[in-house]
């Protein structure tokens, strides 16, 4: 089994790397800002067909306002592009939104943001993947009915990819992006010059008329109408998620360092605000219509569309449009698309592990988190975080829209509590300073970070309001939740430090008076005697074999035994009649405890080291149980002596072979 | 969590008994009679069922062979009651079919009937608890949709009887049996005389037709025609299902017991053939028709029954054609049949755990097997054979007839094993007797077994013939599957003593060179504190503290408390590049092996112990690691040293009361 298990990892992982190979080189410019702006572009891939399909619940009419709805969105891209640069002269060192609010206002808010962080990154990819999912049976129809299936396939890709770790190069994530940026920034120059001379073809959804919902189907009025409006612009705003991207990873770039981070986040916001407002544009132009639910409400010629039509993302249909019967521009886009999107769900994978850790050392989460696997990356951070996208895409069947309203929940209760932090870090600021002029520029950079916490604010109150119980519940349980455990476990570990935190070591390391060793055997055989010679190797101050008398006849047969091959070590019968052979041997131990209560009581177990797993279910059920329950006794030592049955001897993975033990040769550091 | 357990383990089980209760009192034959015979005479409740219903396949006048098909049962049962009654006297040990085959034909053959009966045994509860949801649900017709439940209900139900163990009395075993008797016969004598005055009421089922399957459209002819019959043979002799169960059970039977075993056989089987031929003529009688699926193959007045048409066994639509409106006596009936189903469920618990209990002392089953509980039963026993009975009453939905099939396999695969084992029996007897008259009486003897295996591996024929495909298979592959199990688990548990066997005591009692401790420290705290004061109460010939180098900042610092503090045992830092705590701690260990190979090496692991699952799941995984892998080096004693955590002490579980170990106190037995 342990060889098995090990054979598959090092098939699936590689071969370990040396610490040593931590070191990176920073980012140069050039490659940071694809890397770091994947996140924020894949966007593009839902955000439009977000917008357009909750409007169009109103019907056709509604979805010309989608180009408002776009600049309503890009208004608050501005501003959080614009304050983030503040934050990030502010707070050049890399810990985020975590460190800002952390430092601001505390401990209790700190980790409500790294609980929304991490809910965020789990969803950035279980939305990566549903899009890539969606895209993929774009260009393969037969996956479109296991979209889950294809999303959660995505998700292992990516946490195999993630384990195997350094491997990958930097440029591979570089140039898909800037192929990508590229190819974008072509489609809609080409789109653009094209409708602006007329020549802009229809998309194939544009022959469609779209059925309003019922209670829009007198176009969208009143409180409802606004209420979509409110709707469409929250959703939209999934175009904002990632931007905190280059904030996070100051310490990679290059020198210098908050200066390049700064940069590259304009550019990232000038890159998001172009494409996806060109897209939204001409999205109207070429008549695309995407709706939650084709069979529901798009007609054809007065007839439903048919069951097995499939509905083609934005970007795709734009694709369709601007290129015609160019099927390979088409397929171009939507691969371009794909790599875009799996590089941001493996930019999730960076970011999680590495804030996961990071709360580890802080005390906040398990202590494993911070564990390096072979592969030098956090192997149980980005495990966890695989697990939890799967669940996700499996129980939303990668439903993009649903998921969607989660993502931005997580989202904008960071960016809200960040802005937050930022005010308050300048009323903090503006006290010592009497300088008129520094003064007025600390104001207006403390008045565009109120405007960013009023506009982020709103989106999540928007998003809460009108979304809670069609799934944002979920996305603010995640947060409770991981709020509860990294307050609890804080709490346990402060309490386990303080506990075993030594203040003058006179207690703890005082000698115990004597050793009192016991040997438990139950039928006399080769490793009982291997625990006797062990223990009468320490040579104790007092030494006996216990046997539990559970099975009169065995009890006896053990004791003539005992005689007749003239074992030097007294043996001692404890009566059980419960047959409760921990019971009685623990009592045992608390009446030598009661005569001499400074003795250390040694407890021999002999073990069986087997090479199966079956012949763990029929080998030492009772030297487990003991142990179980004397590892609650105090002052009692539980000496394990093992065995190797041929079995572990012979079978594979018995233990670590020479060779794969060679390289790791220890070397002993020298003392300092 | 173990509180929780224990206290939930009491309210289910009760107070544990002492060993001392184990001594039973001998069965006197007016007890022992009623408890041998109800699983034998519970076949009344399904057994004339599938006879009926295994003819009704070819319509009415088929149904009418019933009584003839129940002849023919009769003589099968007749001979093994004679031939049993015969194995009695040779084999009055109480080890019944699995003595018998073990002692003549070998350990081979011995498995294969330990396997059967065991399949058997979990077919009796499974089939008992099935037949008796089937006569709840008469009672309460709302059950009829749940019948697999309410199975797998009364199967939990005996599953913890059977753990509380001696709490029953032996007449509350006894007397629903003499009733069900003496309720079943005056039921037939009533009937048989109103038959005889020609005043017998129909039964409410009798002015139903039955539609016979298509290939018996012509009714009974040809091969098809014969094995109909052959299979309705088959089933029906589901009736001598138990006869066996006085000879597995002589040893608990008062004195001569040999003798009251073989009266109650014949009693049983008396019993057994007086009603199940009563019955089958009386259903004949009254007009009873059961079908397999009564929406399809009945009809009343030319059209199907209703959907919700109830189908009442046999037993109970005889009590209604006898006792008319009488509604009592179909009540009573029915509480009866179902009561001693149960105690036919039950016995199956006494003989399947004390079977299991028997194969793991002789090395064919894992030890655990021969544990008795709290309560004295065989606790793991009883809890697989419920696991195993509610799986098929779970996946059969409680489907009597299904299981039928298995059940015959099962038990004809003994018997007729069994008839083989006692010809050769006699056989052997045969050489060395020269007197003509006894030679021809163990001729006589011998001619009964020849019979019986004949007509016993006839209806085995017939079962797999004809129902191989229907379910058989499953009964065949549990018994092969159970026999590799058997047969590996004993080659393994032989190899295992050759292994540890002790021949000349020499070799393995060497006493080592001398003891190197090393103690395993992370950070310098108070466990670690602790483990150092306990390596150096054992006087180790040498102590050093080992610190594998995984994350140089931590190991700095630890040092550096070392040095601090004072420490007087020196600490060795072992670089791991590749981050592998125990890999580096092996190297360590391997190289002080090469150095000086006799020496004992014992590591000291700090350990916490927690209070709450949670708790184990953030501490410890590495002392876990070091452990596992530490098994598997040759020489290395693991010595683990726990520090209960505050946690561990105040919750409620963390340790055993005084109050419920004060019971427990053990007294150290006399030596001899």
């Amino acid at each position: 089994m342990p060889a098995l298990f090990d054979g598959l990892k090092r098939i699936l992982v590689g071969r370990p790397f040396s610490t040593e190979q931590l070191k990176k080189k920073p980012l140069p410019p050039k490659i940071a800002l694809p890397v770091f702006s994947s996140s924020a572009l894949s966007s593009l891939a839902y955000a439009p067909d977000e917008i357009l399909l909750t409007l169009a619940m109103a019907g056709v009419a509604a979805t010309m306002l989608s180009p408002a709805v776009g600049v309503a969105v890009l208004v608050v891209l501005v501003v959080l592009v614009l304050s983030y640069r503040q934050s990030i002269k502010a707070y050049p060192s890399g810990g985020g939104d975590y460190e800002i609010v952390r430092t601001n206002l505390g401990a209790r808010p700190g980790t409500a943001v790294a609980a929304a962080l991490l809910v965020d990154f789990v969803l950035t990819v279980a939305v990566s993947s549903s899009s890539a999912a969606q895209y993929l049976s774009g260009l393969f129809p037969v996956l479109g009915e296991h979209r889950g299936l294809v999303a959660a396939g995505i998700v292992v890709f990516l946490v195999v990819a993630n384990l195997r770790g350094r491997g990958q190069s930097r440029w591979a994530l570089a140039v898909p992006v800037y192929l990508f940026v590229f190819g974008m920034l072509a489609l809609i120059a080409i789109g653009g010059l094209l409708a602006a001379t007329g020549k802009l073809g229809l998309a194939p959804s544009a022959e469609f008329t779209i059925v309003p919902e019922e209670q829009f189907s007198n176009g969208l009025h009143g409180v409802v109408g606004a209420l979509l409006i409110l709707r469409a612009f929250s959703t939209g705003s999934a175009v904002l998620t990632g931007i905190e991207v280059p904030i996070s990873n100051v310490q990679s770039l290059a020198k210098p360092r908050a200066r390049n981070a700064g940069r590259i986040l304009l550019v990232v916001g000038l890159l998001s605000g172009v494409l996806t407002l060109g897209t939204l544009m001409l999205a109207r132009a070429s008549g695309i219509k995407v709706v939650a639910d084709p069979q529901k409400s798009l007609m054809l010629d007065g007839l439903p569309v048919s069951a097995d039509y499939v509905q083609v993302p934005v970007l795709g249909q734009l694709a369709q449009a601007v290129f015609g019967d160019f099927m390979l521009g088409t397929v171009v886009v939507s691969v371009l698309t794909i790599l875009v999107l799996l590089l941001a769900g493996n930019q999730a994978f960076n970011s999680f592990p590495s804030l996961a850790s990071h709360l580890a050392t802080d005390g906040y989460l398990p202590r494993q988190l911070r564990t390096r696997g072979d592969r030098l990356g956090f192997s149980n951070g980005i495990l966890s975080l695989g697990v939890a996208a799967v669940l996700l895409v499996l129980v939303f069947q990668g439903d993009v829209t649903i998921l969607i309203q989660l993502y931005v929940v997580g989202v904008f209760v960071s960016f809200t509590l960040s802005q937050l932090g930022m005010l308050k870090h300048w009323n903090r600021e503006l006290v010592p300073v009497a300088d008129r002029r520094i003064r007025a520029a600390k104001k207006r950079q403390r008045l565009l970070n109120l405007v960013g916490l009023v506009l982020s604010g709103l989106v999540l109150l928007i998003v809460l309001a009108t979304r809670f119980v069609h799934g944002a519940w979920i996305a603010v349980l995640g947060i409770v939740l991981l709020m509860f455990v990294m307050n609890s476990l804080h709490r346990h570990y402060q309490q386990v430090d303080a506990e075993l935190s030594i203040e003058d070591g006179g207690q703890a390391t005082a000698l115990p008076a004597r050793v009192h060793a016991l040997v438990l055997v139950s039928t006399l055989r080769k490793p009982v005697l291997r625990a006797l010679a062990f223990a009468r190797a320490s040579r104790p101050s007092k030494l006996e074999a216990i046997i539990v008398d559970v099975e009169p006849q065995k009890t006896q047969r053990t004791l003539q035994d005992w005689e007749r091959l003239r074992i030097p070590v007294p043996i001692t019968a404890l009566a059980s009649p419960y047959r409760d052979i921990p019971g009685a041997l623990i009592e045992h131990i608390r009446s030598i405890k009661r005569e001499s209560p400074r003795d250390l009581i040694v407890v021999y177990i002999p073990e069986y080291v087997v090479g199966h797993w079956w012949e763990q279910l029929v080998h030492n059920q009772t030297a487990l149980r003991v142990k179980n329950r004397l590892h609650y006794e105090p002052g009692v030592l539980i000496a394990s002596v093992p065995w190797r049955l041929l079995s572990a001897k012979n079978a594979l993975g018995g233990g670590p072979t020479e060779e794969s033990s060679a390289h790791r040769e220890p070397k002993p550091l020298p003392k300092d």
